[in-house]
């Protein structure tokens, strides 16, 4: 599974996985194929460095790459103001409406003294500002942007450290805005994907955006958990693929609670919604009575980003510390369907590498007219 | 690009084409690929026996299919009667928000004496029955049913006749209830489609339906308008593509108007919806005012099907025979982004197979590592 891209980067196979976790993005540097550590839960720049440094010393010797999330626009009100400024512009309705979900549900307060502890503050520029500059202090190859097209100054920052610079786009327009705002890589994020994305279906987005920037090269993402959907991916276009979802699912994964990976490992391709319950943006993730709340039209509706993720961390941090089942959700893809067993990362890949090498065997005989 | 289906059929390309156009199913299967004939446009049984006679001499001998469209379930209080008793049963509320779109858009009336052309009457049981009468006088080789699973004494009556029966699925649970009903093909019919469609992604949904029926084929179908897509669509383990939108605006098709053609080639992947402002189920659709005007949380929305094809049917043919550009819309899926040439369906076809070839040996060199 080897194209420009992953010739570029000198890794055995275009598979880019996409992880909150330092551990997945290590197994799967370790197993040849390119993880993406993603830097939105991170509270603080130290946290981040402590964990790069620990990539650094577990890939193998492998590149590794790093997600930041810069949301190109502001909820109007919001410009310039800091985290604080910003909790202060949420109406109080909003926040009497996130504590009768809680109440509706009897989720208990936090134990004494603890705070919210995942706060979506990487949707602030400062935040993502001063992780960029911890980036910039270790060798990270591909630095992804998953809201917008990157500033100006940061992608000049990332070539001048030799990085490649990659962003998400849900459409060819906006990926056309990321090729002239510099990007080295296209990450073409379809409707079924987890986490945020537009309406536009992989099969459908990844050759348009293909051949809006071409020849920058494009990642396929959404939908993609096996090696037949891999092998789809790449007949696309794409130089490679980019997975999220199937990561949760490994040994290596760290979520919140066992609660949570076995909502996951029972939940089908229909159990995800596209919500904008979690930050204000449409995002893929498990139907929960959490997105039903929000998605209500009897309800106050989400806030937008940032607003709604600053005004759920607190309630979200609770759901999933008390493993309140009906309300417990994250991000994941329409994939998650096929996710069904805990496997450490390496079995994952070699099953994917060698479904995908079966997949392309079998194209070749339905080509060569020979089945 | 031959499957076991294909050879099964006698077929040169596992190519399927829906079509409401005799013309374009005819050129289809002499290209190589196979035609199936949409039967809900027909207004009685007479006129669909005709077609079938024209396309018994017009395809170069080679076989061809029909589609009808048989609900398995029919709206509360409309069970067992027949097209006037179930337009009686429709709320006037509904009948004057019709005349107020209307209205608004200054559509004038049919001309003196001319009644509703096109009636959605093909989602009466009674009316799809007549038309499988009229197939089973035809040498049709493959019988497909829209909605929900054929009822058992068809697919007797069918398998009697030599033909196969295939049934399109939204989900893998469809999928199994249609196996079970006997079906030999399933048309999984993925989110990007256009007509009918589930929110499962094409990427997601074949695969899942592929394990769900095996060792039944399956073919893909949604958002399939290119070699790429066919190449991608027959990786992920289908036997054979299902395309609709694409021939549209090919030279053989029969629009209401080169307004609605133009509307087509104009239109990109994200001018589509999904609303059930046609017939009362979700169908993905150009968005225009008048699916604004029934998706509108203000208006009183869609009836079920199939009262809201009999509620519409006036009005969209007053649309049409008036090319009222605002409102004038048809089912079409995401690929409507690619369709940006009026064309004979012979050329369609050839860049069709060409660029699945270059795919697929594309797709060969990246996983032989050669690139």
């Amino acid at each position: 599974m080897r194209t420009e891209l992953s010739t570029r980067l000198g890794i055995e196979y275009a598979l880019f996985g996409f992880t909150p976790f330092p551990a997945v993005a290590a197994a799967l540097c370790r197993a040849g194929g390119f993880g993406v550590l993603g830097a939105v839960r991170y509270r603080d720049a130290g946290e981040l460095a402590r964990d790069l440094d620990w990539l650094d010393r577990n890939t193998g010797g492998a590149p590794y790459g790093l997600d930041v999330v810069m949301p190109a626009r502001r909820a109007p009100g919001t410009e310039g103001l800091g985290e604080d400024d910003v909790e202060a512009v949420i109406p109080a309705s909003h926040r009497r409406y996130v504590d009768e979900i809680l109440a509706a549900h009897d989720v208990p307060a936090l134990p004494g003294g603890q705070r919210a502890g995942w706060r979506v503050t990487g949707w602030l520029e400062d935040v993502a500002r001063a992780q960029l500059d911890v980036a910039f202090d270790h060798p990270v190859a591909l630095l992804a942007n998953a809201l917008g097209p990157p500033p100006a100054d940061v992608v000049t920052r990332a070539h001048a450290h030799g990085m490649l610079v990659a962003a998400l786009a849900g459409s060819a327009r906006h990926a056309r805005r990321h090729a002239e705002a510099g990007v080295d890589v296209v990450v073409a994020q379809g409707y079924e994907a987890g986490g945020h994305t537009g309406e536009i279906a992989t099969m459908v987005l990844t050759p348009e955006v293909v051949r809006a920037v071409d020849p920058l090269p494009v990642l396929a993402a959404g939908g993609i958990g096996s090696g037949e959907q891999i092998a789809a991916g790449l007949a696309l276009g794409a130089q490679g693929v980019w997975l999220g979802s199937l990561w949760l699912t490994t040994e290596e994964a760290a979520l919140s609670s066992p609660a949570l990976t076995a909502k996951l490992l029972a939940a089908g391709s229909g159990d995800t919604v596209r919500s904008r319950a979690l930050t204000g943006k449409p995002a893929r993730q498990l139907r929960t009575a959490w997105t039903d709340a929000w998605d209500d039209p009897a309800g106050p509706g989400p806030l937008p980003m940032p607003l709604q993720g600053l005004l759920v961390a607190e309630a979200l941090t609770r759901i999933q510390h008390h493993e309140v089942l009906p309300l417990l959700g994250t991000p994941v893809g329409q994939i998650v369907g096929r996710m069904d067993a805990v496997r450490p990362v390496r079995a994952v890949v070699d099953e994917l590498t060698r479904d995908f090498e079966r997949a392309v065997a079998r194209l070749g005989r339905i080509a060569g007219g020979t089945t």
